[in-house]
């Protein structure tokens, strides 16, 4: 592991407060429904999204999962980006779980431009064709916010032609912070959300998904059927619920220090820079991404190659000031070595 | 119904000497393997193709989906094109049945370009990622017929890689014509071909899947799985012999009528037409096409919009050079009225 | 082959009638849709069993799979017998295609005892255990007629409990006719009823799901999902429809020789027999059936072990009186030299 | 919840130790494989086991599904006990994700008894019929403890026929603990295993199945899919390696209650009782074991009726000898009420 690990905000590990909250937790058996410290993070996280109910799950991708899975029947088409993580990165579980078809478009945003919602919805009367159910959003998407008014316009649409809307918001914090608006203000809309503890947010563990109360009643089967019920589980939801009491707001920490990477690094022989909230994504020469890649990890920066020439840097809970500056002069050195 | 019916080569009704070879054809049962009748098409099929042995079945859509659920594991992908008729036009059957996970281009080749393959088989080890098992391709492909070398290329890239290679060839007839090469040159590569009796060879039911005969021994259950199994269906497997011994040369003839269709049609105001094997593509004034097409009906002709510029023309079996002619003057008509 | 095979009324091969009929048939592409003699094969369908639609597929075991497909959602239990066709015989169907969960309970017939729907569904509301969506029914079952008074029975059951009823009557033809009862009596109550054409009435391919409007309509897409959309159908479909005009009444002859077969069988040593509709079951001593049947297929009589002590022979179509007679003397033979 | 809680014993809470331990977890990525307390308590498992590699799951139920899912093709049998956890407590999980068909059998033992064995692999080659994979077997099963010598039977079995055999060992611990050998030896045979960390150990998240390298790599990828992948899950990790080191000798002492348990029961006006390992099963009077059960956490007692005569209790960490006495004096005055 490289000493600077700017692959993820998956790799946080928990606070000193956040471990004794844990160690303290009072729980109970949540298959019987009966833990009172999940019961409070999955109460607490749906009046934050302003819905009705959620769910605890172990993870982003079981809630983004579950949220397919209710959505649709088997056959059925969910529209999506095509880079969107519940069809790219969740081990093609949409054809295994849900068993339906992807049918997906591509470009910057996660928001399905209003003409392939048009051409898509044309002729689905036809026999051959699987029948459209559901359309994902993700906020942020590769640490982009999606502007609130192209998800209204979706959630009106899918309205208009039955269809439900999902919205994968595993950094919808990120994203709230960013507009400047409240949680349940970049939540309204979709029938689904999903929201991760173990990502900005620091915790160690879970995800939960939120909805209408119906909804969450049969989401709590579907995640028994994944295999996704825990037993005493309020060890790892008052982590989950510290991190939301502490470290919520310091999440513009995050996101002024992805800018300051981004403007320390764009400068650089050959590289540019843009940062998009906690993420800092660098555009190499043409196909030299993972080359670059590696050789920053070597000088101990952890980064990830996203595209032949893009690279992403992600800030979290664990990345102070003095490491972004650490970052950017072991990034200049191996940035000049390469292109010397 | 349009009195000239172009919407595709699935409408041919049988000729009155291939209903005759249908009344007299002896039968068993299959499902116990012993119809001798589907014996002797199904050992036709693969001698044409070049193949170990063959599996008759109602539709080549069910060809299709026999082959993808036998080369590929629940979860993992299948690289396609995006029109392909295996992912665009068989009710999400790919995700229902194999459960794999489609991951598609565009363009006008059902063939994968070289960077495309490329870029997608770097990476696969991520850990978030389905696991490709699967390639296919489509011969022809809205008519146009694939080079072969493309065809030797991905076979040979996917060998490379350990992935199959399927190709739905419901139309090689036309490509191998086309090409003027034999049909077993046509299907050499892939590791499954499905061939198609019901289009352009104008039987009225049934398709085919060739490959190794183990792959065909289980392409036998799973089409018992599917309800495929049919027991006295030499009576229709008759009709297929009877279009192979009849029907297989004279496709040549389709193609012509469907040349001087397009070029009928191509000088007509606000249309520019191609001509595909036995399909005319007309290029309509942008988002017209269904406007034509519906114009088109009301004068007589069947036809079908595939796109919002393009409209599909498809000659065959009962198409005679009176019925084309016929056809593009009632087209000058109905465009010139839409145009004026 | 056996040249008496009453291995199954599956054998059964076209009359001259039957085949000039389809050679005759009117047909069209039933795709679209616009097949005539598919459309009065499932209009008459229909009507014999007092449905408002039916399909036409190409098999009784697509017709039962597509039937558990739209009853249930993956996941949930349809209960039957554990030797129903629909789960004992069709290669897992339902677990590959509507994925749901058999319960099943033994016994001679195919309706589940009060006592066991009664402790079934009681604590349905186990948050560890599938929810229950569907009873199936088969009648014939083994040749054994199911007593209407237990179809009656389930229904009311299912309907109170919201659970659906599918009765795979596949040899319904046989227990109308033993009970003297019109086709739309037996096949009163249970949701979605299957026909088979293929089997008893000798028509060489084909069967029918009957149901309501809406769910036929989406049968019909279901059968697409599985690549049972067979193009100029017509052909299959006169023989199916021959057989409704010619075959129907003369089921009766079929039940009196297979009394007769079980009558001159029952006497042998070591055998006895019962006769049920078009069945005679043999039973052998104990661990005998299989060298049983062997003996008799080296004597030019076909059969099947269905257990380690029973053989099933069932008469049909194409075997007259003389068949009968001549196949009780040969097993006479047969069985006198293994007993001695 | 009632005061005296013997549902089961996945209602344990942990111990101050094991929060402290949980507290002080090294914890790191474990998505990435750079957890070191789960690699810690992977290693720890296998080689209590005595298998090449474990995997650390949310729940047994997970480590159940996967196993089967990596056991068996879409359309296979699973042979196993009517009553095995894996089908029916798991939301019907193997039909939803292994697609498996269950063929079940009855009675006490989770072994199938041999000539249920035999009965099935026969004609297995019949087209209509699904093709078996794998038997799972339990143990303890509803507390039983199953012979060794019936597990290796049932292996040997397997291997002769090509099929696999997964152990449902979630209570493994009390078996071993019971028929007084090393978990290895308990652990031989079978391909796959599952162990459970949150039931009698007391941890409060966690199972594990251990199996053989490739298998383990291959269970990885299929967590993931699940949605099974947490990332700093060390925190309760620690909690299961706690109880290996604290909790695994102290068995004996639930399985001396259970027995205390079911002899202090055992006497009572219409109650006998037995204990097997950490459970004491009560039989009531026929049909009466939802009322007693009822009357019984009217006193404070809790339980779970599992037949129409049974009531499952269950003994467990929490569960000191006061509590077995106060339960049983309780239970003798509830059910001299309902007996009176």
């Amino acid at each position: 592991m490289p000493d600077i690990d700017l692959r993820s905000d998956t790799t946080t590990r928990p606070t000193p407060g956040m471990r004794r909250a844990m160690a303290e937790a009072e729980v109970g058996d949540d298959v019987f429904g009966e833990d009172p410290t999940v019961r409070a993070l999955e109460e607490r996280t749906a009046e934050l999204l302003g819905a009705e109910a959620a769910l605890y799950t172990p993870s982003a991708h079981m809630a983004n999962q579950i949220a397919v899975y209710l959505a649709a029947r088997s056959g059925e088409e969910v529209w999506t980006h095509e880079l969107s993580h519940v069809v790219a990165n969740e081990q093609g579980g949409t054809s295994v779980l849900a068993r339906v078809l992807p049918r997906t478009f591509g470009g910057p945003e996660s928001v399905p431009p209003q003409e392939v919602l048009d051409a898509w919805i044309a002729g689905t009367d036809d026999v051959h064709r699987a029948q459209p159910a559901l359309i994902t959003l993700e906020n942020t998407f590769t640490g982009r916010v999606m502007p609130l008014e192209g998800q209204r316009r979706t959630v009106r649409f899918a309205r208009e032609h039955g269809l439900r809307v999902h919205l994968d918001g595993s950094r919808l914090w990120n994203a709230a912070v960013a507009l400047g608006v409240p949680l349940a203000a970049a939540a309204e809309g979709p029938d689904t959300v999903t929201v991760c503890f173990s990502k900005g947010l620091g915790a160690p563990v879970g995800a939960a998904l939120a909805s209408d109360a119906g909804t969450i009643r049969r989401a709590r089967r579907a995640r028994k059927l994944l295999g996704g019920g825990m037993r005493q589980a309020g060890i790892i939801a008052a982590g989950a619920l510290y991190a939301l009491d502490h470290h919520l707001d310091r999440l513009a920490e995050d996101h002024a220090r992805a800018a300051r990477l981004a403007s320390g690094i764009g400068g650089l022989p050959g590289l540019s820079a843009a940062a998009h909230t906690n993420m800092a994504l660098l555009t190499t020469p043409a196909g030299q991404a993972a080359r670059y890649a590696e050789a920053f990890a070597a000088a101990g920066v952890g980064s990830v190659p996203i595209a032949p020439d893009t690279i992403r840097m992600v800030v979290h809970l664990d990345i102070p000031d003095s490491a972004i500056d650490d970052a950017v002069s072991r990034i200049a050195k191996a940035s000049a070595a390469l292109h010397g």
